[in-house]
């Protein structure tokens, strides 16, 4: 068992005392990221003891015999390169044994599991040689999708925008939320055209994403992990490493064309007039002018592609962003730098995890969506709790960047 | 003096012999270029003592009461850095004794000389104090596009395409050249919408150019140039430094989306999961890497961009590409993907000198336009020539990437 799992309170607490019911995971070229769900002892809820939610709204059950049962769905995280410690938590938690039996061989005891992303490929045969669990693969954009869209109608103050510190909940109308540009920044970036449930389009990407801010973060600095470069490109200053307007300009504006001094002209572009060295320079100057270059470069091509299909709502979501206020702010400048205040940059709370939700859901014999969805009808939006996690660093905006956990229902099997 | 000039050919003996008619300068944030015009001696064609090619083609040349002088424009480029070195190079060759007196100070022995990029505003006071010359400055984007436009209009095979080794002159019409996406790639990118002589709008463009190519370049590895870098490139192998599609898919394709095994999915995103730091790996495969990812991008926002604005031609200028087969290959195969074919890169034979030919064009008083368009009339187009410069890397297609001159003819003062 991942030993901090011990130090976290409450959720933790649910989490062992609670019955695993359901896993789905979401193993990405950095990241593999798990989505299961724990019920709370005290909340079951049998189909024939108690009006569940979904009979309190008034929708028949008749298609569902199973017990409704009430808890929270959990997100967690683990390096992909670290994938044996992934393995080793859910076998700890012992979360594969709420996988389903494969309905081919219903004598066997072989356990499956959804998942997703190119890690479902990769590590099918480890996790099959370790555990004997076997992974249904789904594809990855259709769970992206179906996560996005999930989290969307679903989650109250799911989206919000982000710029000059400030964070601002965006309303969701479902019957209005269609067509939206969907951008996913992982190692790399996949731009998706969204439609509705099962209708969209990769329509375009970038290999500048996450990975490549990882990637040469970690060649051109000493940090030891992603989440250590992304605070000290906090305290940064990218004027040291980017070659501005003005130093082109001996200070000036280049104001005929709109582009004021401090506007970056190249990127890394001073390190070629200057006699120093990687070492000379502040690994926390590197890491900003990096992260600015990274998030403005995915700002631009995700508006243009907007524009291009006519798509007026921007959502980013992927694990590069991790809530960390300075690379929304550059995405959101961005998308209005170029579209000249017209687009909006919106961001998710469950940003990571989009692929994961979308696995989980995948398997439909819990009716996650229908019963959340109905949830919602009964009672106030479902809340949003934040498990602790000591080892991740606090954020700007007081928020967590951990692990986390959504209160929902779902249909026992 | 540049020592190095004393042994180039045919092209420094003209210069040494010829007399020193005119100077135009475009000073970036890397390089500072030149371009100059020599006369052949044995070529002075005075207005009254023969024919000029004007005559020939039957223009009138009543408002020019000046020779016409047959001879070389010729270009040269430096380091930003090393301002004091081009500063030399004008002295020694007297190229500034061709510079024109200001109109407002006509008993004044102040010298003028044509100038244009941000150097021509920082570096004014420079000029003025070593040798007393002052820069006229012009308009970078004026200029840029000025150049551009003589250059597509008059110089025969000026324009081609490059792809899988294949180099294609195209044949530019001139009454179907506009409009058209300028995309110069200099240390920032610039991309411009030009319409026609003097109609012009900078739509786009992106800080990640050729300063970040060479900023992360000499920060990554130990090159002590840009063209080492670039040649670097050409022999490494980006797949030690990339996560490729197949590297997240355990090998395989993501073929559902069209992405092959071999497509990039993170630029440096292998260096995440690999135990290495910078000199651990081959600089050949990092600068091979840096220059696929900045190419591709750059291939992408153009592609995007002429999109937006309805632009088929896509011409790329600049000191970036320095007819680099790799860098121009990898920008048309980008142009090529996300237009699924439907638009080319097409490149400029003088690709760094747009700015530097646009502010020698400024001056009109020697009418190099008119004359160049007319001995297109009456003779075969202008040969190309290059003088040897050894200090240069010879290019895969055998071409020299030197400096260079254009035959030609201008009007005397």
């Amino acid at each position: 068992m991942d030993p901090r799992r011990a130090e976290t309170g409450k959720n933790s607490d649910q989490i062992q005392s609670g019955h695993v019911y359901h896993l789905a995971l979401d193993i990405g070229g950095s990241l593999a990221k798990l989505v299961y769900f724990t019920k709370n002892d005290e909340h079951i809820v049998g189909s024939e003891k108690k009006k569940s939610p979904v009979k309190a709204s008034g929708i028949s059950n008749s298609s569902r015999n199973s017990p409704v049962l009430n808890g929270r769905l959990n997100f967690k995280k683990f390096e992909t390169s670290k994938i044996n410690d992934c393995l080793e938590f859910i076998n700890s938690m012992k979360l594969h044994l709420g996988g389903c039996q494969q309905p081919e061989s219903p004598g066997s005891q072989t356990i499956t599991i959804k998942a997703t992303g190119g890690g479902a490929y990769k590590y099918a045969d480890l996790f099959k040689e370790k555990f004997g669990i076997s992974l249904d693969k789904e594809d990855e954009m259709d769970c992206l999708v179906a996560g996005a869209n999930f989290l969307l109608e679903t989650i109250h103050q799911e989206a919000f925008t982000y710029m000059g510190n400030q964070k601002q909940f965006v309303w969701i109308d479902k019957n209005d939320l269609y067509p939206y540009l969907l951008v996913n920044i992982g190692s790399g970036v996949g731009m998706i055209k969204v439609e509705g449930d099962g209708k969209f389009e990769r329509v375009s990407g970038t290999s500048i994403g996450g990975g490549t801010f990882w990637g040469l973060g970690k060649l051109l600095t000493k940090c030891k992990s992603f989440d250590e470069l992304l605070d000290l490109s906090y305290r940064g200053n990218n004027r040291a490493v980017d070659m501005l307007v003005g130093d082109i300009y001996g200070g000036m504006d280049y104001s005929k064309i709109g582009l004021s001094s401090t506007t970056i002209a190249s990127s890394f572009g001073r390190a070629i007039s200057e006699n120093k060295e990687r070492d000379d320079y502040k690994p926390e100057d590197i890491a900003r002018s990096l992260l600015r270059m990274i998030s403005n470069n995915i700002g631009q091509i995700s508006y243009l592609t907007a524009l291009r299909f006519g798509l007026k709502r921007i959502f980013f979501g992927g694990f590069f962003i991790r809530r960390h206020p300075f690379t929304m702010d550059t995405l959101s400048v961005a998308v209005n730098f170029w579209s000249k205040g017209e687009a909006k940059a919106m961001f998710l709370q469950h940003e990571g995890f989009l692929g994961a939700v979308g696995a989980f859901m995948s398997s439909d014999k819990h009716g996650l969506k229908e019963l959340l969805a109905n949830q919602k009808v009964e009672r106030p939006p479902s809340k949003l709790s934040f498990s602790l996690d000591q080892t991740q660093v606090p954020q700007q905006d007081g928020e967590l960047n951990g692990d986390e956990s959504i209160e929902c229902s779902v249909y026992g099997a």
